[in-house]
């Protein structure tokens, strides 16, 4: 089995790791791009890094972002020097931002760096950025447009959030690898992780063409819900999807995928918003969606992986 | 009393601190940068780093580079990441590099930068870079042109130079601060502290302008000698001297800053070569040169302003 699954940061990471577990080489994972930011020099993908970072075994769980055990002698230097402090960077995390930063400046591509990156932290699944080309979320606050990670790290997500923005969407280009990477003769199952619905999954999906050439080139779509009894797990999910005008429930995510999903998984604490077979919309399935261990990651992504299979035996009747 | 000294690296760094010590805010260093060189996207000024880490009584004193109690995270995991080994950067260190690189990037100057860094790091003395323009060492090995790092670090001054070349200072300017910093009103001394003559000092005096000017605002000039008893205490001065032709002693340095200075220190090992008071050319005094302890560094530093004192009031007579 061949699958794509699509990610952003914590809740995405971990279930593209628990599909790794059990997929290897087999899985690739498209990232979102569109949080990247540069940041006393470096091009920081703070997206990829999780999702690099988790597969690779060397996650932070505590914070969500950057490694574990990590030590903070350059962040307390940056500080001693007068730099700004409000991101943190630890001192082996910078060495992944350094290097980034110096192959892009050499005009390698964000693609194959993260490839090369991968490979040296022993990856065997593929990670992609959804695009090579410059994408920047912006939300719209008071009026007032905030990049990103102002608004997610330093002002801790409080503003609230009128519009959603994704700056040079218009004109990125899918990851050209996505088409190499993958066998188009042989069946392609995709996940879309829970991640961000609006922030870390839409921006992948309006990278112009690639929304149309999921729905061709995937036999079956399954999207996990990162919304688990109105709340999300980590984030501002809930609280943006309020702010925006929407009721924060698993229904509601489900509703936004609409036209691009065959399945959808909610936690078994949304158990009422399950469907039977043959209902109309996408068919509805509870499970366990919390993942507070690595078997947890593993054991909810061979269940999203049977369900794409029964769905699959159903396209195919 | 106003002081001009001019520096590269270690040997250089420890008479300035010593010179710091006595004249505070007095003290004016203009610093080589011929050595800078980008490395992992960095912009490193090793002279610059090595000067202000000295004065800020940060430096590692083991090395005569880098930090004190430093620590390498960044560094394995640049390892670990693939990436290039062999020049090693602490990880307090890289926070400087990264801070100076992006504001470079963001067209501040590197006398600006440098102000920034040593107020920050509490330095009473202003440190020059001895000029805003990019300037860079190349030494001739084998007939094969080598960037200076390439030919210090990496491959240890191992090979032979035939030849050393400053790339750009032709059309480098000296430092606009030199003028706007110095009271060129009150007397001025000029201390030529005891760095490598071709690598360190002569990039400094051949920015076109900036020997001139040295004579015309200096009331005295005094150089302190690099090479002791034939060798030098750090570095390949010694060796290159005799790879280019010359006899690695103080008299043959001596004899390079001839037309410049005014007087000449050498270390009491070499006392025969000292002058009597009204023999032709510069002046000869010997002390103790060797720099083992901070009391060293403040007590020539002491010893080189008394003689440039006596120097001082015979120029006057």
């Amino acid at each position: 089995m061949q699958v794509l699954a699509l990610a952003g940061g914590v809740g995405g990471a971990k279930l593209a790791a628990g599909l790794a577990n059990l997929l290897g080489e087999r899985l690739t994972v498209v990232v979102n791009t569109a949080d990247d930011f540069e940041h006393l020099g470096f091009h920081i993908s703070p997206d990829l890094d999780t999702v690099t970072y988790t597969l690779a075994g060397i996650a932070n769980p505590a914070t969500g972002w950057g490694l574990a055990d990590e030590s903070w002698q350059f962040m307390s230097q940056i500080e001693r020097l007068g730099g700004p402090t409000w991101f943190s960077l630890g001192d082996r995390d910078v060495a992944l931002h350094a290097m980034r930063t110096n192959k892009l400046r050499n005009k390698e591509t964000l693609s194959s760096i993260t490839s090369t990156i991968s490979r040296s932290l022993g990856i065997q699944a593929t990670i992609l950025p959804m695009t090579d080309d410059c994408v920047q979320t912006f939300v719209r606050c008071d009026g007032q447009l905030l990049a990103f990670q102002e608004y997610f790290v330093r002002k801790k997500c409080e503003p609230i959030v009128s519009e959603i923005i994704f700056k040079g969407i218009e004109t990125a280009q899918p990851n050209s690898e996505l088409t190499t990477q993958l066998d188009l003769n042989r069946p392609i199952t995709t996940i879309i992780c829970p991640s961000n619905p609006y922030l870390s999954i839409d921006p992948i999906l309006a990278v112009p063409g690639m929304r149309d050439w999921l729905i061709e080139v995937s036999d079956v779509i399954v999207a996990v819900s990162p919304i688990v009894a109105g709340s999300a797990i980590k984030g501002p999910a809930a609280k943006i999807m309020s702010e925006i005008g929407l009721e924060p429930s698993a229904a509601t995510v489900c509703k936004h995928y609409e036209g691009l999903i065959d399945g959808f998984v909610v936690d078994s604490l949304d158990e009422s918003i399950t469907t039977s077979v043959g209902a109309p919309g996408p068919a509805i399935v509870a499970l366990q969606t919390i993942m507070r261990s690595e078997a947890d990651r593993t054991e909810l992504a061979k269940e999203c992986l049977a369900f794409a299979e029964r769905l699959l035996v159903k396209v195919q009747q």
